[in-house]
Formats: C-alpha cells, sequence, structure tokens
C-alpha cells in the first residue's frame, strides 16, 4: 500500500457513507494476475456477514471495453470489471447487472481509475442501502474461467497451477482437497519446475526443517510448505507457475 | 507496515477519540523523501469528507528545530512538520498554526517519536472536537517547495522528477496535464537515465505488451506505463530521479 | 498484507462482534520470528484503552502440542498461542487461561489456520462481553523468554540481539536504556558482525549523512541508525542478529 490509491477509494466511501467499516482483504495480488485475484476473493467473502459489498478490482484493462459489474451470490454483492475475476466464487443462482447508471459514478469518469470513480462509490451506495436494481440492468452471464480445473495429462496425472504465494512463501496449488485429498507421502508426485515433492503431511511442524512437502492447507486446496522457510524462493516459482500431480 | 509505529499511532487516537475512523493512505512513502509524502497527500485528501483530519508524518527532522503545524484548507485539517510535505495541498487562504500547547501532547514527549506524541494526540483531539485555537498562536507561513513545477531546459523543454513509483511500477512525474496535456505520439520525447519515450497513449492496454508510453493518469500528471510490466524496473529509476521533458 | 488471511479473520470477527473496531498493528513479523513478534506487541499493546482484545498470532506450531492462551493484564485482554510470543508483555499478576471450551470456536477447526478458527473467534466473543471465565480454566503459568535480557559476556560486556528491523532500517536491540541509557560518544562500542559503532546521538539527523550511530529510540531500546539511510543495510544484519556492548 506504498501508493494513495486504496486511501482514494476508502475517502470515496466515506464521502457517501459515513459509517461504512472497510476492511482491507489484499492490496498486493500480483499485477495482472487476474487468477490470483479470483483465488483471494474467493478464499475471504464467505468469512463476512451477509450483506458484505466488496470492491474487487483487480482491472488490468481498465479504460478498454471490458464491463463493470455487480453480482449478488451466496447474501452478498461484489463489485468488479468482468475480466474473470469473480470466476471462483461459489454461486447457486448468482444476479448479475451491468453497472450502468451513472448517476452512482464520480464524475468526470476516468479513463485509468474506475476504482475511485465507479467501483468504490457504487459499492458505498449500496452500503447505503441503494438497491441493486438501481445500479443498470440484469445480465445473463459473465466471465467465469476454469482457475479452479486442474486439466488431465495423462492417466493418473494432472496439470495445475499455483495460485497464490502467500507471505510465508506457502504455495497454494489449485489442486482441490476435495479431489486431491487422497494423497499421501509415497503415492504421489508434485512437479513444480525442476522441483518433485514426494511427501505429504498434515502439519507445518511435522516434517523435518528444510523439508518440503504437500499439505491439505486451510485455502481447500493442496499446499507446498517448506518447513521454516518459503517453498517459493526454494523452488524459485512464482502465482501463475505450472504444477505436475500424479498419483500411483 | 511491519513494524508497531502507526499501531501505536492509532492506540493513541483511540484511547482519546473512541469514535474516530480511522483511514490509512500511506506508510509506505520512501524513507526521507518528502517530495513523494507531498505528492501522496495531495493525491487523497480531496476525496475525504470536510472535517477530516490528516495526519502527515514524513519527518526525517524530529527532534531537531522543524516546527509541527497544523493547517487549515479545503474544509479540512492537516498536522505535520514544517517541512515541504504539505507543498502541494491545494490551499486558498490556509490557515496555519504552530501546534505549541502541550496540554494536548503525550506525556513525556520523546526526541525521536512525535507521530505518536504530538501528531497523533493533536489530530485525536481536533476530532474530538477541540478547536484548532487552542492548539497554539496563527503563523505568517509555512514552508512551501516547487515539487510540482518542472523547470525550463531550452526553449521547448523542461526538467522535472519523478514524484512517484506506484505499485505497479508506473511512474509519476511532475509534469502536470493542466500544462503537458498537449503531447501525443509524434510531438514529444521523454526521456528518463538511458531511455527515452516517444509513445502516448490514453489507456493501460492499447500499447503493444512491454512497450513503454506516456499516459495522462489519474493523478493530474503525465505518467510513464510499460503494457503488462513495471516501467520502473525496465528503465531502473526510482521517486525523485530526473525526466526530460522535449516538445516539438 | 499480500494473502486473504488476515481478511478472513478480519471477516470472522466482525461476523460475530459487527461493532469491533480492528486495529492493525503488524503482519508482517518476520516468519518464525518469535522474538519479534514478542517485541512488537510489547511496544504497541500499552497505547491502546483499557478493555482492548489483542489477537497475536506469531504460531509456526500451529496445529501441534502448543497451548492457545488468555493473558488478562494491564486492564487488557490477550489471545494468542502459548509460545512465548507474549514475553515481553509488562504484566503484574497476569491470569492466563487454557482457550479450551470449543462453543466459542469457529468449525470445523482446521490443523492450519488457528487464527481464523481459534483466535479470531474468541477475540470477538471478548469484545462482546463473553466472560473471560468462560472461555477456560486457569492456568499456573505461561511460557516467558527473556528476550529482552542481554546476557554478560565479560566484566563490562554483553551479547544482545536484534530485536527489530524497523522499516527505515533501524535496528532495535534488547538492550534497555533502562539499563544501558548510560552510554555516551567516547565510552562505548558496539559490535554487530563486522561493524562497530562508536558513536552516540539523541536525534536522527545530529550526526553526518551516511553515519551510523546508536540512539536512545522510542522503544525503550538501544537502536542503530544511519542519517539518511537503512542501517540493517549497511551492516547487512536482520532481526535476531548478535549484537555486542562494551562499556569502559
Amino acid at each position: 500500500m506504498s501508493d494513495h490509491y486504496v486511501g482514494v477509494m476508502k475517502g470515496v466511501v466515506l464521502d457517501i457513507c459515513p459509517e461504512a467499516q472497510i476492511v482491507d482483504i489484499s492490496h498486493d495480488v500480483t499485477a495482472y494476475a487476474i487468477a490470483e485475484g479470483a483465488f483471494t476473493i474467493a478464499q475471504a467473502y464467505r468469512y463476512f456477514p451477509p450483506g458484505t459489498v466488496h470492491v474487487v478490482v483487480v482491472d488490468p484493462g481498465v479504460g478498454s471495453a471490458r464491463r463493470p459489474i455487480l453480482v449478488a451470490a451466496a447474501e452478498q454483492l461484489f463489485v468488479a470489471p468482468d475480466n474473470g475475476v469473480l470466476s471462483m466464487i461459489d454461486t447457486v443462482r448468482p444476479v448479475v447487472r451491468l453497472l450502468s447508471n451513472d448517476a452512482y459514478f464520480r464524475h468526470p469518469v476516468s479513463r485509468t481509475f474506475h476504482g475511485r470513480d465507479i467501483f468504490s462509490p457504487v459499492a458505498a451506495h449500496l452500503a447505503n442501502g441503494v438497491a441493486p436494481e438501481e445500479m443498470g440492468p440484469l445480465l445473463n452471464d459473465y466471465i467465469r474461467e476454469d482457475y479452479d480445473k486442474p486439466r488431465p495429462n495423462g492417466p493418473q496425472s494432472w496439470l495445475g497451477v499455483i495460485l497464490k504465494v502467500d507471505r510465508f512463501g506457502n504455495l497454494v496449488t489449485n489442486f482441490s482437497q476435495h479431489q486431491f485429498g487422497g494423497i499421501a507421502s509415497g503415492n504421489f508426485s508434485l512437479a513444480i519446475g525442476l522441483t518433485e515433492i514426494r511427501l505429504a503431511s498434515s502439519t507445518y511442524d511435522s516434517s523435518l526443517p528444510g523439508e518440503l512437502f504437500v499439505i491439505g492447507g486451510s485455502s481447500g486446496y493442496l499446499e507446498v510448505s517448506l518447513n521454516q522457510g518459503s517453498a517459493a524462493q526454494r523452488i524459485g516459482c512464482q502465482s501463475g507457475s505450472l504444477a505436475e500431480l500424479t498419483i500411483w
């Protein structure tokens, strides 16, 4: 948060809705990494109270033709660019609208900072109780990418990606525990770059210091950790790197 | 925000004014970079509600003779060291006071942390409704530097600086769009270090990936961006680096 | 705060206690550095209002046998793993409890994220007014390490450590000003790695640019600073590095 962008957005929100309680989820999603943004909001939203308005601005296409949208799902509201950043939200029958009513925008609307001019003021008006119907017409769909679906790469092999490197250097993959939770030391191999991991563990400190292992993390996905160190630094990978899982 | 300084200041504020709604603008202004701090607060303050109290502590001279001041301008209040950090606030007839009434300080006042002992408690008392007149006598002036005025360097050439490198690696110069907004691809050159930029664009994604371009950013100044990359890393420059603009 | 963990914890708190006023102290304590976490909370807590609930999760042993505890001290409450992270809190007769009543936990309790499943919900219930007695039985003691006690290393020599590198690159040692405040230029030497510092100063800007010096900082401990630069970068040291003080 070295720059003023987030502070400006909060100023805009509080100017419209002085009672707003604003919570930061993350302002350090890797630039241009829409999948990482999709993962981050999907991990966080379910822990917030019903009625929360989420402002999800990972928006490399700001100023282009991409649409600003409002999604109502899981008793919460999400304002975001329609670029896939809401792909991982677990929605049953989401209600989607185009943000087109510029009565709720800040003017003049810039070409480069819709966070300030569109998403924040719309979110603040929603927090104030303005009805979603006011914001624009219904849309039939919005962009949903398969960020969390590794693709088969052989009979017992799948190709996935690193969704996120967390602050500890843990690597969160897109191999869900739901589908792949059966792995255990001796029955799998996870390859990332030149590194192969064959150890599974259930707590961070049950392996030896300096040892890489796979753990079913709090995210619901398989994660790669290094006891007392950064798995990302050791392996030399980042958000978006490929990971190949083989089970036997 | 790796250390406890900001948390301590918020604790001090809430102890005095439990109702305060505290918003972070930035805690990562480059150390010793008063111009960058001046730019940051100038970019943000106008979006906050009237009556907001801004705590602006970029203060390499803490403990020396520099004065602590209170500036009332634009229906808002600013507490800061008098070192130029309020230079870029757009003030018509600001009312300036010395912070000298130590009844509103925290005691003992340290030599090294006036953010905790002077600026935060004064801001909290102001937020509580204590009148500015209580804080100290009027001053005739305060330090205002020409951070946003590039100097002529030839008939159609100006020498400016990078005010800020933002989180995306965009370079915000001090060439205002008001004065220099007429540039377009083909009629200008912007030189930073060994790099020369001759392309102008109006959105972030309308140039080719990997291409440097100048854009009239949300800041009101010309910015240098790299499509899908960090202009700062590519060019190898930072806050304070020189930039020479030539127009023909 | 690049990942979602802190946002998730705040969501959990607000879901239970919508009125909570949440303040960030630090989310960037060096991974695995319990002493640095102990220093950070010890520096901050005394500035917060009575009744504040502190959530102190530096927890490399999450999922292992380490106990989750609640400490009531100094009119404040602290929830934390029992791993030494509360060692530097200045407590007279603390009341310590085991967090064992899982009626106040979030279920299912994961093996890897007790910040979300135990510490945040317990803190939120405490903020809601649930009595500490509800949380679990009294404990006779908890882990307190001697992080702030340099050990004698000769007649006039002590061996200490760097507790913290702050954002400016200042090094906070564990030599308290209470015990070692008598040092002055000419009567001491502080050695860190290959560097020896013999200069003492009372403000950050009273030494020459580029000169290392010792200062009695706002923390209550001797700190090493570099005028207009980062002492940590110059010396090449970090949180946990040794420091030897000799006085003559």
